[in-house]
C-alpha cells in the first residue's frame, strides 16, 4: 500500500535517493510508463488489438488528477468527485483530525454538499496540454563554458517559457526534463486549490492487515476516498470524467493505468546503480529504522501522542518496507549481472559508432560524480536536504527566509522552488492551517540533531553553528518553545513583512535557519556543478545514443508527471502455488475472526454490523501487470472504454524492484475493484447519493 | 527493568562498547560499586554509623549470586531457593516454552518440588573466596618487548594461576582485572549447574507497562522469579542465605544493593569519551534501530512468529533505550566539561609529579588506541565479534570450530575464553537443548548480512567470500536449511569429534565459520596488539597515578563481579514536582482500568481476578540511591541487618548516564518491595509452602 510519492517538501528536493534518472528503456512484455503525447499505439494494437485515438488520449487524460499529497486520481463525475485512495488523504485526515474527532480513526462521510469539508493545503492539478520545448531548452545552454554554467542557463530559460505560458493560457506551466536532459516538454496545468473531502472510510478498512499486510496479496482493503474540486465556491463543472463499468474486471482482460509515477532509476549505469546499492540506499534505510523506533517511542506515550505521530509513522513504515524490497532486490547479483550485460552491449555500440553521439567517457563522467557525491553527500543532506532538522517548524523557518531572499530577484534568477510560477504551493504550505505540535516537535528534532551529531562528530565546525553548546534534547526543547511560527497567523505576519521584518525578529527557529544558510546554499551549489549538472550532462549523451542506436520506442523514466501503463489481470505463482488474481469481500470478516485480538485485522463497526447486507463473492481487491511505482497511488484502472474498473492501491513484494528494473513475472498492481467500492459505499456506509453521482455518469 | 548484563556471549566479547574501563574514582556521596575485599568501612560508619563486621560481608557475599544470563540474585532459603527478576529468567522462560506451553504469558508456578524444571545451559555461580594475584600476574608481564607481548604473557600466567587453582580447591576459578589492570584478584565461585525453574509471575505484571516504562519511575511491576539449586539432584543445602525483613523499608532509610554490576566506563579518558559518544554508542544505537525493526517486521507475521521473536527483542528494546538514554548524557556539553576538568586537575598532578609513575604520554597512546580502533573495528565488529552474523546456529558453527582447535593447545596458549576453566560453560551452552527457529534464524541472518554488505560494499573481498554470490536472503536460506546445527544431538556428536570430524562435515553454516576464520583471527589479534594491549598498559599507570595522587579508597569500574553498593530509600524532584519514592499494589489496578485497551497495561487474569484479596496499600516498588547498573538485575536490596527489604529491577531514566557519570541527584535504583512479593505470592497466586520457605528462614 502506500503508492504515494514523497518528493519530502522542496527542501530535501534532489536527494540522490529520489533522483531520477531518465535514461529511456528498450520496452518488452507490458512494460512502460507511457508519455501521453507519445503512447505505444503499434505495440498495443498488436498485442492487445486496441488502437486509442487522440479524443480516447485527450479524455483520459483530462480526467486524470496529480495530488500535492504526492499521489494520483481521477475525476469520476461531472461535479468535480475525485476518486483516489485512503492513504493518499490520509495526510488531510489527520490535519483535519483533533483529539476529541479523529476522522482517521472514524472516517469522514460527508451526507451532503454542505458537511464537505476543505482540505487544508490541498492542491489537485489536471494535465491540459503538452508542449516539446526541447530545442530552445537546449539552445540557452550551448555555449556554456562548463556542465555547470549550461545546466544553470537550461534553468533560467525554463522559469522564461513557463512564465510567458502562464501568461498566455493563464494555466500553470512545469517544463519537465525527460529522457534525463534528452528531452524538454512543457506541461500545462489546471489547478484547483479548494478541495474539499467527500468521503474517507475508517482506516481500519483503508489499511486492512496493516503494516504486515503492506506490499502483499491477497489483500481486503477499501482504500479509497473521494475529493470534490471546488472553483468560486461551487463544485467544479467537469467536461471530462470517467465512467464507472458495469462489467468488472475478468482474468486476462486488458486493463490501463493513468497516473503520476513518482521516480525510477531503470537505465542508470551500473556505477550508478552500485551507489545506490552501497551507499545511497542503505543509508536512507537506517535513516528510516532511526526514525521509525523514534516515533514508535514518542507514540507509545499514551493514545493522543499515538494519534498525533500516526501520520508521520505510516510514511516511514511504507517508505522502510519498500526500501527493503528494493534494496534486497539490488542486492542480488542476478540483477547486477544482467545491468551489467546491457550496460556492455550499449558501452559496445556506442563505441564502434562515433554517430551515436555519446563516448565511454560519459561512463566515466557519471562515475566520478558518483565519486563526488560520496565525499560530500552528507553534508548536502543534512545541511541542505534538512535531514539534521526532522521539523515542520524548522522547514517553515527555511522557507520563510528564502522566499524573502529569492522574492526579490527576477524569476528566473530564483532557486527553482522559488520561481512564480510555483510561488502559489509555497505560499499554501506556508499558510497551512493544520496544527503543529510542539511535543512531536521537540521528539523528532531531538533524534534529527543526535543523528547530525553522529555523522559529524560533536566537535564539527556544522554541529557546534548548530547546536549552540547544547544537547540535542535541549536544543530542541530551546528551539521548539521558543519560536512563533507554529501559529499560523505569525507565518502569515512574517510572509507579509520582507527581509527587513524579519531581521528584526527574534525567533530561534529563525535565527538558526538564517545560521545555516550560507553553508548550505554553498554546498547546495558544489553539488549541483560536481553531481547533477555533470551527470545530467552524460546521461543526456548516453540517452541520445540509446535512442540512435535502437530507434525503438521508449519512454523515459518516471518524473511524477502523467503515465499511461497497459497490462492484464493476472495471478502469479508464488513458490509453485498460484496466486489467484482477486479476493472477495466475504473474506475480510473470516480473517478478522482468525486474527482475533490482532489491532491490525479488527473490522471497524460500521463493517462488523453490516456483513449480512454486503455479497461475500463481490469481488475485493485484485491484481494485474501494468508497470506502476510510488506515485501511482490513486491511480484509475480503466478498461478501453475509458470506464473505471478498479483502483490501483499498492504493488506486491516482488514489485519493489520495479525501481530499478522491469520483470512482470511475479510483480504485480495491486487494486480495488470497482464493484467492491460501489458495494461499500451502498450497503456499508449507506452513501447512496455519493453512489448515483459515481454511476450517473456511467454509459 | 532489565538491568541485565549481555556479555554478547563470548563471540562478541571485547567489542569496545562493553569493555570496561577500570580506571578509578574518587568517591562521593553514595557513589561506589565496591569490592567486598574492600568496603567503605569508614564512609559508611560516618555517614550512616554502620560498621560491618568480616562476618556480614561474608554471609552476604556466600548469599549472593551470579547468573550466567547476565544477571545477580541471593539465596533466600536454606534449601537453596534463589530470588531473582523474571527478566533475568525470561531466556529461560522463552527456551522452555512452546507454542502450546508459553511459559511466559502463563507464568510458571511449582507447587511442589518435583514440579520444578530444569532449566536449559543456566548456571549460576556464588563468590566464596578472593585472592589478590597482583604481582603475580604483573611480575609475568616484565620483561616483554611491547604492549602486546606483555598482555600475551599476563593472560598465559592468569591461566596457569586458574588451573593451580581449580585443581587445589575445585572450585571455579576466575581472575578479574580491576581497575584496568591495576590489580588482579582471583575470585573462587562455588558453581551450580543443576538449576530448576521454581516460579514466574506472569510477563504481563513482570513487564507492567511495557517498553514505554521501561527506566521509568512510578511503576508497577512484579519483576520476581525463584529458582533453586540442585546438587546431586536434590536441593542444595545452604550455611548462607538472607532473612526476609518483616519491616520493610521507610524513607532515609540505609540499604544495601549486593549484586553484579557489569561495564561503567566512569574514568575513560576524555578521547575515550568521544569514541564513545562519536562512533562507539551511536554504531551501536544504529545496530539496536535496524534490528528491533528487523525482529518487528517478523514478529508482525502472526502470533507463533512473535512469541519465538519476543526473547530477542525485549533484550533489543531495553538495550536501544538504555543506549539513549546514555548516549543523551554524553552529547551534552555539561557532562563532557565537567569530564575535562577533572582529567585536566590529574594531569596538572601527573605533569608536576614524576613520582605518580604516569605522564601525559599515556592519555596521547590511549588517543592512538582509538584511532587505531576507528580504522579496523569494523572489520574486528563484524567478521570476530559475528555481527555478520546474527544468528545462534552461526555462533555454534564457529564455537564448535575453535574448541576443536583451541583443544588442541596448552590451557594458557588457548584464547581465553577456551581455557580449562571455561570449557564446561562452553560445552553446556552447545549442549542446550533449547529449541532453534529456523524462519527466526533466516530472518536475523538476512539482515545482518544485509548490514555487513552495507558497511563493506558488495565487492569487498570480505563480502564475496561471505556471500558467495548470492543475496542476502538467498544466502540466509541455504546457510540456514542446509546445516545440521539446530539439532542438540547433531551438536553432540560434533563436540565429541574433533577436527578431523569436522574437516569431512559438509554443512555449510560450519564452512562458512571455517572460511571466515583466518581473517577474524588476524583481525582480533591486530586489534589487541594495537588497540586492547596499549589501551590496558596506559590505563594501568593513569590508575596508579590516581591511587598515589589522592591516597583515597576508591573503587573499580563494574567488571560484571560482586560488588556492594550503598544509599537510602529517597524520591527525587522531576520538573519542580516531587516524585514519591514508592508506589502502592492497589494503584495497579487503577492503571489498567485508565489505560484499558493497550496491551502493556493489561493485567493477567490472576490479578483481575485477585484484586479484593490484595491489600491496596502495601508498597508495590519504590527507589533509592545506591550505585547501579547494568547486570545488578535481580540484586537483593538488604538492610543493615542483612534483611532483604526488596528486589533491584530496573534504574531509571536518569539513572541511564551512570555509564559514564555518577549523579545522585535524579538517579535512582528501582525495585520491588519485598512485601509486596510476599502479597503477590500468598494472594495472588496462593504459594503458601514457597511463602513459608521463604519467611521460615525469617529471625
Amino acid at each position: 500500500m502506500k503508492l504515494v510519492w514523497k518528493a519530502f517538501s522542496a527542501m530535501t528536493r534532489g536527494i540522490p535517493v529520489l533522483l531520477a534518472c531518465l535514461a529511456p528503456l528498450i520496452c518488452s512484455a507490458d512494460e512502460g510508463m507511457w508519455l501521453f503525447s507519445r503512447l505505444p499505439l503499434d505495440q498495443l494494437e498488436k498485442k492487445y488489438g486496441f488502437k486509442p485515438d487522440g479524443k480516447w488520449a485527450r479524455h483520459v487524460m483530462r480526467s486524470s488528477t496529480r495530488i500535492s499529497t504526492g499521489g494520483s486520481g481521477s475525476v469520476v463525475s461531472a461535479n468535480g468527485l475525485v476518486m483516489t485512495n485512503h492513504h493518499v488523504v490520509e495526510d488531510i485526515l489527520q490535519k483535519l483530525s483533533t483529539a476529541e474527532n479523529n476522522y482517521l480513526e472514524k472516517g469522514f462521510f460527508a451526507r451532503s454538499r454542505g458537511e464537505e469539508l476543505k482540505c487544508p493545503d490541498t492542491e489537485i492539478n489536471i494535465l491540459w496540454e503538452i508542449e516539446d520545448v526541447t530545442d530552445r531548452v537546449k539552445k540557452a545552454g550551448g555555449g556554456a563554458p562548463d556542465p555547470g554554467a549550461a545546466e544553470q542557463a537550461r534553468r533560467a530559460e525554463r522559469a522564461v517559457i513557463e512564465k510567458e505560458s502562464k501568461e498566455k493560457t493563464g494555466l500553470h506551466s512545469e517544463i519537465v526534463m525527460l529522457y534525463r536532459g534528452g528531452q524538454y516538454h512543457l506541461y500545462r496545468y489546471k489547478r484547483y486549490d479548494d478541495v474539499r473531502l467527500v468521503m474517507a472510510p475508517e482506516v481500519a478498512i483503508a489499511f486492512f492487515g496493516g503494516d504486515g499486510d503492506n506490499f502483499e496479496f491477497p489483500r481486503y482493503c477499501l482504500d479509497v476516498s473521494f475529493l470534490r474540486l471546488y472553483e468560486d465556491g461551487k463544485p467544479a463543472k467537469m467536461d471530462d470524467w470517467l465512467r464507472w463499468s458495469v462489467r468488472g474486471t475478468r482474468a486476462g482482460e486488458l486493463v490501463m493505468v493513468s497516473g503520476h509515477p513518482g521516480s525510477t532509476q531503470r537505465l542508470n549505469t551500473v556505477d550508478h546503480l552500485r551507489f545506490l546499492r552501497d551507499v545511497a540506499y542503505p543509508s536512507y534505510l537506517e535513516l528510516l529504522y532511526r526514525r521509525e523506533i523514534a516515533l514508535q517511542q514518542f507514540a507509545i506515550e499514551g493514545p493522543e501522542l499515538k494519534r498525533i505521530a500516526r501520520g508521520d509513522l505510516f510514511g516511514i513504515e511504507n517508505s522502510r518496507k519498500a526500501m527493503r524490497g528494493t534494496l534486497g532486490g539490488l542486492l542480488s547479483p542476478a540483477t547486477f549481472e544482467s545491468k551489467l550485460r546491457q550496460e556492455r552491449k550499449l558501452q559496445a555500440a556506442v563505441a564502434a559508432n562515433a554517430e551515436l553521439g555519446a563516448s565511454l567517457d560519459d561512463w566515466e563522467r557519471i562515475r566520478h560524480s558518483m565519486d563526488a557525491s560520496r565525499k560530500f553527500r552528507e553534508e548536502y543532506i543534512f545541511l541542505e536536504g534538512g535531514r539534521a532538522f526532522w521539523s515542520t517548524l524548522y522547514r517553515s523557518a527555511r522557507t520563510i527566509l528564502r522566499l524573502a531572499d529569492e522574492q526579490g530577484k527576477p524569476s528566473s534568477d530564483r532557486l527553482p522552488e522559488y520561481r512564480d510560477t510555483r510561488l502559489p504551493s509555497v505560499r499554501m504550505s506556508l499558510e497551512s492551517p493544520a496544527p503543529v505540535y510542539p511535543a512531536l516537535e521537540k521528539a523528532k528534532l531531538t533524534d534529527s540533531l543526535t543523528h547530525f551529531m553522529k555523522v559529524f562528530g560533536a566537535e564539527h565546525p556544522y554541529v557546534k553553528l548548530v547546536m549552540a553548546g547544547h544537547s540535542p534534547a535541549e536544543r530542541a526543547h530551546e528551539l521548539v518553545s521558543g519560536t512563533s511560527l507554529g501559529d499560523v497567523d505569525a507565518r502569515k505576519t512574517l510572509l507579509g513583512g520582507g527581509r527587513e521584518e524579519l531581521a528584526k525578529l527574534a525567533d530561534p527557529m529563525i535565527e538558526l535557519a538564517r545560521s545555516v544558510e550560507p553553508d548550505a546554499r554553498a554546498i547546495r551549489r558544489k553539488y549541483e556543478d560536481l553531481v547533477t549538472s555533470v551527470r545530467n550532462e552524460a546521461y543526456g549523451r548516453i540517452s541520445s545514443a540509446t535512442f540512435a542506436a535502437t530507434g525503438t520506442a521508449v519512454y523515459p523514466d518516471a518524473t511524477f508527471t502523467l503515465r499511461l501503463a497497459t497490462g492484464v489481470v493476472k495471478g502469479w505463482k508464488e513458490d509453485g502455488r498460484d496466486v489467484p488474481h482477486h479476493t472477495k469481500l466475504g473474506r475480510a470478516w473470516e480473517l478478522a475472526a482468525e486474527r482475533e485480538g490482532e489491532e491490525a485485522y479488527t473490522l471497524p463497526e460500521s463493517w462488523r454490523k453490516a456483513r449480512k447486507k454486503v455479497g461475500a463473492d463481490v469481488p475485493f481487491n485484485f491484481v494485474s501487470t501494468p508497470d506502476i511505482i510510488g506515485g501511482n497511488s490513486g491511480s484509475p484502472v480503466i478498461n478501453r472504454e475509458a470506464e473505471v474498473v478498479g483502483l490501483i492501491f499498492d504493488g506486491n513484494i516482488h514489485s519493489l524492484v520495479l525501481d530499478v528494473v522491469y520483470t512482470e513475472e511475479q510483480a504485480r498492481a495491486v487494486s480495488v475493484n470497482a464493484e467492491a467500492i460501489i458495494e461499500a459505499l451502498s450497503n456499508v456506509y449507506g452513501m447512496d447519493a455519493l453512489v448515483k453521482e459515481i454511476l450517473g455518469g456511467r454509459k
